[in-house]
């Protein structure tokens, strides 16, 4: 891809040197299963332009992805049954991105499958809280 | 708001009749602070129509929120110095949905957190895999 110096596995993908079980695609995305599943219907919708953090997709092609997530998740729990799903999408290695190459994980859920967001919330200090969503809004893109 | 039994949290907090600390507000969408953290700057991105879960969104709103949650967390990013982040968005009590809104999650992520997504995937049987995307494909919306 231009301005890329090496493809992930996901342009493989999308170009069809790798193989994959399909479950939507149109001219800015692709989903397909994940082949190690954390559920059944585990899926990754991927857009097609290889850029490895949401911050720096365009905001058009993030748009393209959103449109589809929630049609794609109806599927997805019709053919499986389940009940819920996490969407989940991750931003550097810190964040556990494995391939740099923005991907959502649509994650179906039913009771007792231990999966989920790890939850340690603590309230914080309001005067902190008002500091810092100033500090936020003026920081520059 | 039209068609609902109820108003949530969000939507006073979107009507400002309670306060929160705002990091981003347009036509469409609201981000502000999360009162009970996971981290520094852990920010909620909500649209402004009330709907409670993500299949059930206009696709077009959808796409609002996909195009600002770069933007924010850039800004968020560079507000707190944080690596990484979650995009996180709940769909079910079952998938630990508490708020029934619509609700984006950014989690900002650092070394050592103890954050993330509860992860033990396993390879899945190919033969499975093709049968499960040929039945989300054949699923109707």
């Amino acid at each position: 891809m231009p301005g890329q110096d090496s493809e992930t596995i996901f342009t493989k993908i999308i170009q069809g040197e790798i193989p994959c079980q399909k479950v939507f695609e149109n001219e800015h995305i692709l989903a397909f299963l994940d082949i190690a599943p954390l559920a059944e219907g585990h899926t990754l919708v991927v857009p097609k332009c290889q850029v490895e953090r949401l911050e720096d997709l365009p905001p058009e092609t993030a748009a393209e992805v959103a449109r589809q997530l929630g049609p794609i998740a109806r599927r997805i729990l019709a053919a499986t049954g389940a009940e819920g799903y996490n969407i989940l999408q991750n931003n550097g290695k810190v964040a556990g991105q494995e391939i740099p190459h923005v991907h959502f994980h649509i994650i179906p859920r039913r009771p007792g499958d231990g999966l989920g967001y790890r939850w340690n919330a603590r309230p914080a200090d309001p005067q902190a809280l008002a500091d810092l969503a100033q500090r936020i809004r003026a920081a520059t893109d």
